[in-house]
């Protein structure tokens, strides 16, 4: 008999629906429109009715095929209990039982982890980080997150919110950030910081200046552009220099919008991260982009909750 | 019958050797100078017969009494190999296969880590850490060490040497480090980073200046004592506050010297701690002393690496 697990992937504006085997094969994948459900009820209906159909029209082939849980990935999620708190760009408000919600309509283990948390798993079950004991994985979006595997396992937390580097104070008194402090890495790092960079740098940018666009500059020469990236890349090389003092990882894996640039932010965040690493580090830990393809990363991520337990 | 383990401390001046039990009881403790030693055979035979000797004695009143296993703290220690690797404070120079050339003597288990990571595991065996899945330990001494737990386990890292928190570089370009960056913790946060504060603050020091002769300054109202002990703080409270971001703890608890100077140290600390956490975190994360008694504390946290297993 075999067996699938659907992966959710929650953001705030697309969700996206998947089955995922074993060996991490996408078997089927729908999105939806998350601001169209306002009410989590309807959410959730039009969710589960999504991973039911999925998994009837598999059945056509594999009349056996069985549904072993489900794993969603979701902005705020707090894994200890399944909820989803105080979630700013989601439309659902306070603490919404998410897994709980699922489960009374699938009635298979329903877990729930936030998106980076869930990239790292992916990694590891799916990706570059297969076998790997001691990792990070880094998501660079609109904010910068992280997932940190040590001793082989998902470092979640007292309180289930481990893993916040992108709040980590990296520049005393700096940018302001949405958490209400100032100077956390991903002022500076992340799709929001480069930009806030590259508009330093440049008061007079367009105001559709985005990541996409700045990195379309730097490969024409615009000396701004890669002046922005190399920033960008410097702050994170040297903030990963530091994470590596508290869980000596093997590699270090990053994902998401803001590494389509390639090497204009690989290569300053290598270098900065060499230069800014203890002696006994040295020449040992690579970084490198994850290896899961962009497109099914979320929905393999999310699978991945039930698949690596 | 019962079963006793045997911790061996090993500094750059005094080596402690003890056997404790499984409860945390002491049953013996004995002392040697490290520097006497010059030659690794030499030191092994010496801390093998304390070890023998201590048992012997003890079997006087327990004839079945049975050694467990010998647990090493020790500076540079690699707990994946058993060995001292390169250790600048010790006369053994290199990479000294330590666990084995003990085991060679005592043919029980013999395991090694570092200094700080034996007094996580000591906190957490038999100290305010007993059942607690997540929390930091910080050292304060001549330097700052660290041991990490998460999901109920210390963090050792690919290679042995997580948590050198001390070498977070918290002030870039900031002070020398011994280990030849600039700005790490340690250089602000520890009895010499202390006094290398006090001396900013006052030229005129006199030479015998040292963590506890501030103290006692600070105590009789001495206001560049006082405020060498409130920067030392802030800045521990600060570090503080962003390595809760990596895991999350439940409680972090500091050890060593520095804290003998009591509310000078803490109040500072919490202070900044509080103000620079991000705000999921405020008010439910608490510092602690160590719940170890300062001399027994090295011996039952090289004995808890074996009792921990």
């Amino acid at each position: 008999m075999e067996e699938v697990v659907a992966g959710i992937d929650i953001g705030g504006t697309n969700t996206t629906v998947g089955l995922v085997s074993k060996s991490g094969r996408v078997l089927a994948k729908d999105g939806l429109k998350t601001r169209h459900y306002p009410e989590i009820g309807d959410f959730v209906s039009a969710v589960t009715q999504l991973v039911n159909q999925q998994v009837e029209n598999l059945r056509h082939d594999l009349p056996e095929l069985k549904l072993k849980g489900v794993g969603i990935g979701a902005p705020n999620a707090n894994p200890h209990h399944g909820t989803i708190e105080n979630a700013p760009n989601l439309s659902w408000h306070g603490i919404v039982p998410l897994a709980r919600l699922v489960h009374e309509q699938v009635h298979v283990p329903c877990k729930l982890t936030n998106d980076a948390k869930a990239a790292a798993l992916g990694e590891h079950q799916f990706g570059a980080a297969k076998g790997m004991k001691d990792f990070l994985v880094i998501t660079l979006g609109t904010g910068l997150g992280s997932g940190i595997v040590a001793n082989g396992s998902l470092i979640y937390g007292h309180d289930g919110f481990a893993g916040e580097l992108g709040h980590v104070i990296v520049v005393p008194d700096g940018r302001l950030c949405g958490c209400g402090r100032h100077g956390c890495l991903e002022t500076y790092v992340s799709a929001t910081g480069l930009v806030r960079t590259y508009r330093e740098l440049n008061p007079q940018a367009s105001e559709d200046a985005d990541a996409r666009a700045i990195a379309e500059l730097a490969q024409t020469g615009d000396a701004i552009a890669i002046e922005s990236y190399r920033r960008t890349g410097e702050m994170l090389g040297f903030s990963l220099a530091n994470s590596v003092a508290y869980t000596s990882p093997e590699a270090i894996f990053l994902f998401g919008g803001l590494i389509r640039a390639g090497e204009l932010l690989f290569k300053p965040t290598r270098e900065s991260f060499e230069k800014n690493l203890l002696n006994n580090y040295k020449g040992h830990i690579h970084i490198h982009p994850s290896a899961l393809h962009e497109s099914d990363a979320a929905v393999l991520g999310a699978a991945s909750i039930i698949w690596n337990e």
